[in-house]
């Protein structure tokens, strides 16, 4: 019996990795004097996996990864206005509309009048504030959660915290490792939303959880039905 | 009757202003050839200003403001050896070892014992959540609260969660308006810890604000004595 419906943002409820493309490819643009696309690509990569530990998640920290990036592969040598121009893209990142994906105000909207809603957000504070607050979503939430980690012990707390045993606990997120995994592992019901930006960190998954089963969908509007199922045959 | 005690961190628990003053300084220095101390001071205050309802408070924001500053005031003529040496700064920053201010630890403790304690700290999540591990404090709290404001709503929403009523509610802090005022307003104990660097700020008061009376201390010591006061009075 779910009686609580927790719901991932980033990527599940409205767009977040296209637009992380995007300002890559400009930045991609802005170092071409300095190196090729493939090595641009890589040596960010591996300033941002660097520096997580110590800046964690969020625009701001990607940000000081693109400017740290930027003045290395350039071997000192990239103009400042260019940097200037990063922080531009960091000033867009920040402010740019923000595009909820088709049906998923009136899912919300549905399943609010029967659950309470949580939203389970992993990232920097006010980044994700901002973001609920322009996706004008935020009304249909019993609770907003922005979380550093999404580990068991996270989801555990909440769940503590709201007061509602795992058994009766739904997770929705496009995330097998951060979103699915750690409900199913205490004893939630984890939904897996298969959104085509989410296959990138799919080898990830460790492999010791790979028997873990999860339901899964296509589309965030599918969770109204899988719900009532789940609750019918309990 | 006060049955639960909340902590403000920065400049309450441990050191936090003097680093900040030690940063600027340094970034004044190399800023040198292009403009007066004040002139830069101004310019990075303005731009943090500026910056706050995009970027937030917290390292990273304050490090991407001295970023812009140093491009603005150089008009782009800043080498960006330069900059890598701010980013340097923003990684000591998140990396030096934290002063928690004599006596804490042993006040934490005693309380402690006697009362449920929560910190209530602003800024960055990551930031903050990593100077709490480096205190070695978080063993003496039954909460960590990162809030993105503190306002009357902030305080309310905590109590609610805590389900404690505003009259058994204590809060320490060193910022009048954010630790103190707050609380009194909705009928909590405010206990004002006045630290030297608390000064800066003092102005920002809404008058308003001003008849309301609060406790005042000036170690952090002294919370014991005066929880064991207020207590016996009631």
């Amino acid at each position: 019996m779910i009686k609580m419906i927790a719901f991932d943002a980033d990527d599940t409820l409205w767009e977040n990795e296209v637009l992380y493309i995007k300002i890559q490819e400009q930045f991609v643009d802005i170092l071409s004097p300095y190196g090729n696309k493939e090595e641009i690509f890589d040596h960010l990569l591996e300033t941002e996996t660097k520096n997580v530990p110590l800046y964690g998640y969020g625009i701001k920290s990607f940000g000081l990864s693109l400017i740290e990036t930027a003045i290395t592969t350039s071997k000192q040598q990239l103009p400042s206005a260019k940097i200037a121009e990063i922080l531009d893209m960091i000033r867009y990142m920040l402010t740019y509309k923000l595009a909820v994906y088709e049906g998923v105000e009136e899912t919300l909207q549905h399943l609010s009048k029967q659950y309470p809603l949580l939203m389970i957000t992993k990232g920097d504070l006010l980044d994700q504030d901002l973001k609920v607050e322009r996706s004008g979503l935020r009304k249909y939430f019993k609770g907003i959660e922005i979380v550093a980690t999404k580990e068991e012990s996270t989801y555990q707390e909440i769940m503590q915290r709201y007061q509602v045993a795992p058994q009766h606990f739904m997770m929705v997120g496009n995330s097998l490792r951060s979103d699915v995994l750690p409900v199913i592992a205490l004893g939630g019901t984890g939904v897996y939303y298969e959104n085509s930006v989410s296959w990138a960190h799919e080898h990830e998954i460790d492999p010791a959880h790979q028997v873990l089963t999860y339901q899964s969908i296509h589309h965030l509007t599918e969770v109204v039905a899988l719900v009532e199922t789940l609750n019918n045959q309990s």
